[in-house]
Formats: structure tokens, sequence, C-alpha cells
């Protein structure tokens, strides 16, 4: 059988993607930089009915988005960006207007994380596995995570990103950027504050520099937490610090030191791994979101 | 339709509780130490054969116990305590030896926190709700979480009561009293921690004592942490320590001011509660989980 046409739209605070295809092998993709609403959401809605020209009707939507957002469906304001710092996105509802331009096909609508955690588990680096962590590491941090087959939820949609966790301000005199937390894990950890502790752009900073000490030493705390946490069977750490691809093995190491053997990991090289779908994890995921309504 | 008559053990580290009964109106329990697996388990097993006399033909136990344990129903090892540091109950079979003596009724087997979670939804603190988290504070710590209406296991259990938090080593001279992670959240915060940071059982220690401080910090942080990864819609603190009821406004504006508007909480005061079932959530739990699998 055919699988059905369907959208998919990756809503960052910086930049959208909007999709249609099938999986990794077949999708055609625009990107354009998120400004007002009004404007990036026209920009969407004129990039499916494009598509629609060429290839027939779009039978659902997939979304995956910043937030935080109103993931939960039973809610009324299923659908919103909520109380984003990003103040023209406050409260901003996003699938109303393009269900306006579309008709009644069904959308999904979870947080960016969320959708990549679950492209990561369609096509990527968690395929066939019940439990994992999606990461990304980059202008901010967030985390999704599945379990036992399902995005996991709880009352609306995890924070992972700003988890707080040892600092030693000894060695790291950085007070954090988080606006709401200072030195949560995204206030420590993230491209935005490597940049600013070091003054440079983290690409430059040579693998021998302390920065990556500190870097995997924060993320092994908050992996550890997870771990802890969601007994997951594996994380995938995204986005565009971990393209510094030597901290894999030195987050790995510190884990495995913190674990201290309480909890047994059976391969260590596998329980954290990059992303399957390098930096298309979350727009995949929106389309495989999509398909599930489909199918 | 009168209640299948279930048993349930709570199976503790110092102490077992055995008990029938079909709610927390109706319940027949006794207590013992635990000592040797062997006379441990035959003592559970006469404790249950005596009440079959009374009551007749027990039609499943649901057991909640000490760990770390397998509860994946699904390993070959299920129903086993496996790397405790208690030596004479590692890779310990709790299921078999009962089942032999009762023949092929069904048998549930998890954590003694998540039992204790699970009993809390049905007759306690947590009825109605399909998120929340419990967690004990006593001799040790440990939680479970129920998650979309179901306990969270992940590939085996979460071990919560490990999760790093920070320290500030210049207000906490005590450096942790956890066997395998020093200071994480046990080593810091359980009750055994409380005895040897200030030379005194807990309870001794009054209400304006920084203990309290530091504990309430300790928990609040973890709280934070637990509601960032799980996004719960409740907290239930039982065991020992938590009889110190100080401890729960303390905790609720601790971690309020950590949350920094970030994480809405509607009601923080309905946030973070003592447990409906006082001492008995966690046999309570085991019926209720034993009953699951007679309905």
């Amino acid at each position: 059988m055919k699988p059905s046409l369907v959208g998919a739209i990756e809503a960052g605070g910086t930049k959208f993607v909007c999709a249609i295809g099938t999986d990794p092998q077949n999708i055609e993709e625009i990107r354009f930089p998120t400004t007002s609403p009004e404007e990036t959401i026209q920009k969407t809605i004129d990039f499916f009915k494009a598509k629609e020209i060429d290839s027939g009707k779009i039978q659902a939507i997939g979304i995956g988005t910043f937030g935080p957002a109103e993931v939960n469906p039973k809610s009324e304001n299923f659908g919103w960006i909520t109380n984003t710092p990003k103040e023209k996105w406050q409260k901003t509802d996003l699938i109303t207007p393009i269900k306006n331009a579309f008709g009644d096909i069904p959308f999904a609508f979870d947080t960016d994380v969320n959708a990549a955690a679950w492209g990561e588990g369609r096509w990527g680096a968690a395929q066939g596995l019940d439990h994992y962590v999606y990461i990304t590491v980059g202008t901010g941090i967030g985390g999704g995570a599945v379990n036992d087959g399902k995005i996991l939820h709880g009352k609306n949609h995890p924070e992972m990103g700003h988890l707080r966790i040892p600092k030693d301000s000894s060695i790291d005199l950085y007070p954090g950027c988080c606006p709401f937390h200072g030195d949560c894990l995204e206030g420590l950890a993230s491209g935005t504050a490597i940049k600013e502790r070091w003054n440079t752009d983290p690409s430059f900073l040579p693998e021998d520099h302390k920065a990556w000490e500190l870097e995997s030493t924060y993320l092994a705390d908050a992996i550890l937490n997870l771990t802890l946490t969601l007994s997951p069977e594996r994380f995938i750490l995204g986005g565009g610090v971990m393209e510094q691809t030597h901290l894999f093995p030195m987050i790995r190491t510190k884990l495995n030191k913190r674990l201290a053997g309480y909890v047994e990991i059976e391969n260590i090289d596998n329980f954290v791994l990059p992303p399957g779908l390098g930096s298309k994890s979350g727009v995949l995921g929106a389309i495989a979101l999509a398909q599930d309504l489909t199918s």
C-alpha cells in the first residue's frame, strides 16, 4: 500500500522547517526564518498549498514545536504555544489557522524533541526500542522520552532542558544563562552558555579545551538522573553542540563512573549515541506522527 | 460482586509485611523481621496457608519488594531480588518458592515504591490521577511513578533515590552515606544520612533545626527534577522522615521558588502531599496489584 501523503512542520524558535514526504529517502522540505506568527504560519500554509497542486491532497499534518506548548489533545488550548520567552509567540494557536486552510484533516501536535524522539524510533538510532530518550543540545537544551513504546507526556510535557544539576563554582565561575533558572542544565551546558562562558563559538574550541570537560560532566549528570528516573535503553544526543563528536566518549566515561555499577548498562557505547537521522530527526518525527493518524 | 481473596507481600530490607484483604477497611496483616531468605519466605508461606484455612483459596499474590529487583515479566529472572547490598538476598528468587506452595496462581511483582504508588492511586492521595510520583524517605529513599494511568517501568525500574542533586559543601560538610554514590539524594537526605550528620535520631531534632532547611532543599531539588522529567500532577511523600510534617510547607516553598514560573503548578499545596494510606501504601498497593490479576 502506498503511504498517505502527509505534511510535517518543525516549528523552531529561529527557523521553521516544512516538509511533505514518506520517509528519510523521500522527503521534500523548505526552511525559512521564524518571524511573526502571522507571516510564518502563512508561509507554512503557502508551502503545503503549492505541494498539494503537485502531489494531491495532504491527509494529515504533524507538528513538532518549540515550547512550552499545550500538547494534551483533551485541553481546549491543544495546539497552542503557551508561555514561551519569545513574546510575539506567547499564546499562539498554531493549529487553527492551518486547519482553516486545509479543512478538517487530523493534526498531531507535540514538542520538537518529542517529535525528534519519535522520528529516531521510526527510522533512526532508536529503531526497535521501547524506552529511550532524545536530547538536543543546541542554542537551548530539550529532551523527549519514549516509554513503553509511546511518547511520554505526563500532565503536559517534560522540560528536561531545565534539570537542576550539580555545579562546582570553584571550577566553573559562569553563572548560567537561563532566564528562568540561571544555572540549570540549559543555563550551563547549552551552546549559548558555552559561547558566553568562553567568548567564542563552541566549534572554535579545540578538543582538549577544558570547555568539553565541563560540558561532558554536565551532560553526564543530566543523563544519569534521566537514567535513574526513566530506566531507558538508550540516549540519543543531537543538536549543534553534539556535532563535537569527541563529547560522546567523554560523556560515556563519566556516566559509567557516576552510575558506579548500581544500574547495569550492558554496553555503554550503545547507550549514548548520535541521531541516526542527523539534523532531520524532528521533521521526520513530525512526518511519523502524521502517518500514525492516517494508518 | 465479592472481590477475590488475594494476598500481599511488602518485602522490606528490615521487615516483611504479609496481608490478605480487599481494601483499607478490610485487611489482616502480620509483620516480622527480614532474616535469611529461606526463613523469611517460609514465614510468608505459613501466614498465607493459615489464612487459607479460615478464608478459602487465595486467588493471586501481589509483591512489592526492596531492590534492585527484576520486575520485567518477560525476563527469565522475573521475581528475583538482584544486586542488593544485602548479601544474603542477592539473586533471590522470591516468587518460585511461594508458587511451589500455592500452585499456579498469578503473581504481581514490583518494587515496594511502585506498589505504594499503585496503592495511593487506588485508595489514597492519588485517586483519580493519571500521572503522579510516590517517594519514600526513610532509612533509604526510593520513588515510583505512575504515568498515563500505568506504573512506569522503562527497561526495568526507576531508582529515583539515587538522583544526583546539587550540594553546597560550604553549607553541608557531610560527605553522604550512599555506598554506591556517596552524596546522591539517598546519601544526603535519607533518615540514615540525617542521623549520621547530626548524631541523633531525626525525630529528636527540633522544627527550627537547620537539618530541616537542608533536608527540604534536597527533597525540593529532587522533586523539581522529577517534575521536569515526568510532568506529574502530584507528589506523595511517605516514609519515616516525612512524619516530620513541617517539612511539607518547606518543600513546597522551595520547589515553587526553583520552578520560577517556568512550569505552572495550579496549586502547590495539592502538588506535594503526605500519603492517604499512612504507612500502608505499600501493602495495600500489593493488594491492588494482585486484584488487577483477578479482575
